[in-house]
């Protein structure tokens, strides 16, 4: 596959959905054949599961459930979205990935990362990022954001996976470490809690060396 | 757990809800406590997902996120439904459950069958059934019942695994024996290429002494 795919990781509320959005236009202006694109999601199938997953109504939803859905919707994605966009050449932008699973139902919900990375490698043919921008922020800021954000946009409360706990939240930001730890190469660890300016402006220096990497090679 | 866990399986067309129905009657009369459930399906979340599977618009759907639909549905319904219910000490009857997926989507879509069931192991935490009846017949003969179910009710055709092609249903078909000879023990094949009167009595007799023995076990 001749295309990069790029992923953007974190909490909610460290202003990923942000800096993509700020990459994107950044490399179309530089001519760059882009999709942009987010898990859980992505096609209409992969909604549908989302819907399912977010819906606050479902407070009795199993974990195994949760991982399988998640996983599902991630199939979907990959083959029918992501990897005819990188087999076009395309770089795609991607709001989570695999790396989410981990931190998430893994670490987050304490199931065997084994067993969460075995169902994501079936979901996703082994596809994996080239590059992943990890977006850091202590728990207690994230959770802050979020607050806000439900706050100002009236009648939208926080949804299921939200409404966890904060020492759930904790186990997933040291599960995201554990992550960048284990994979040096790929993982690039942001300090979000800055300005979007500075924030944006390491991921573009960053990824201008990648486009520069990948073109020579 | 004490209760007993019942399967039906085979394809579509052989006459497993009818039977499921009858067995379900008679053991009731008798004063057991019954739950009658089904696959995909059986609880809220499930069926939600359910829809997603079968729905005939999804053409596009691909096989991973197909096996892996069906063992969240699976997860949810084992976990919330059949898992309680057991510990509660009932008869659970349940229309399909993992052997279902190792004939439709390992025999059928040529998944490899040990991820098929390692995924199934997750979902269902190792649950298994106590018995399983397999309900056999010629594919033509459930195929051409099939059709006369679709055309009777009105505006209503068939979903979207109904309508795979008959080769699929043939694989579907070998893999449920090939199950069977693999569980002499929990699988009994009951031909259904018979009355429905000739078909509920073998299997009353062999629940009659299927309960013998887990009363005096």
């Amino acid at each position: 596959m001749n295309g990069i795919f790029i992923t953007f990781e974190g909490p909610d509320g460290a202003g990923k959905t942000t800096q993509l959005k700020r990459l994107a236009e950044e490399l179309k202006e530089q001519g760059y054949d882009i999709l942009v694109t987010r898990e859980p999601g992505g096609t209409v199938i992969s909604d549908k599961i989302r819907s399912i997953i977010l819906d606050p109504a479902h407070r009795e939803m199993v974990d195994q459930a949760e991982v399988l859905l998640y996983a599902a919707s991630r199939a979907q994605h990959v083959h029918e979205l992501i990897m005819p966009a990188l087999q076009a050449g395309k770089i795609v932008l991607c709001d989570r990935f695999i790396d989410a699973s981990v931190a998430y139902q893994a670490h987050g919900l304490g199931i065997a990362a084994e067993q969460v990375k075995a169902i994501s490698a079936f979901a996703s043919s082994g596809l994996q990022a080239t590059c992943t921008y990890l977006l850091d922020v202590p728990v207690e800021v994230s959770l802050s954001r979020l607050q806000q954000r439900a706050s100002a946009a009236a009648g939208q409360g926080l949804d299921r996976i939200e409404q966890k706990h904060a020492a759930y939240h904790s186990r997933v930001r040291e599960g995201f470490h554990a992550i960048a730890a284990d994979n040096p190469a790929r993982v690039r660890v942001i300090d979000a809690h800055r300005s979007e300016d500075a924030i944006a402006a390491d991921i573009r220096q960053d990824c201008e060396q990648l486009l520069k990497e990948h073109i020579s090679g």
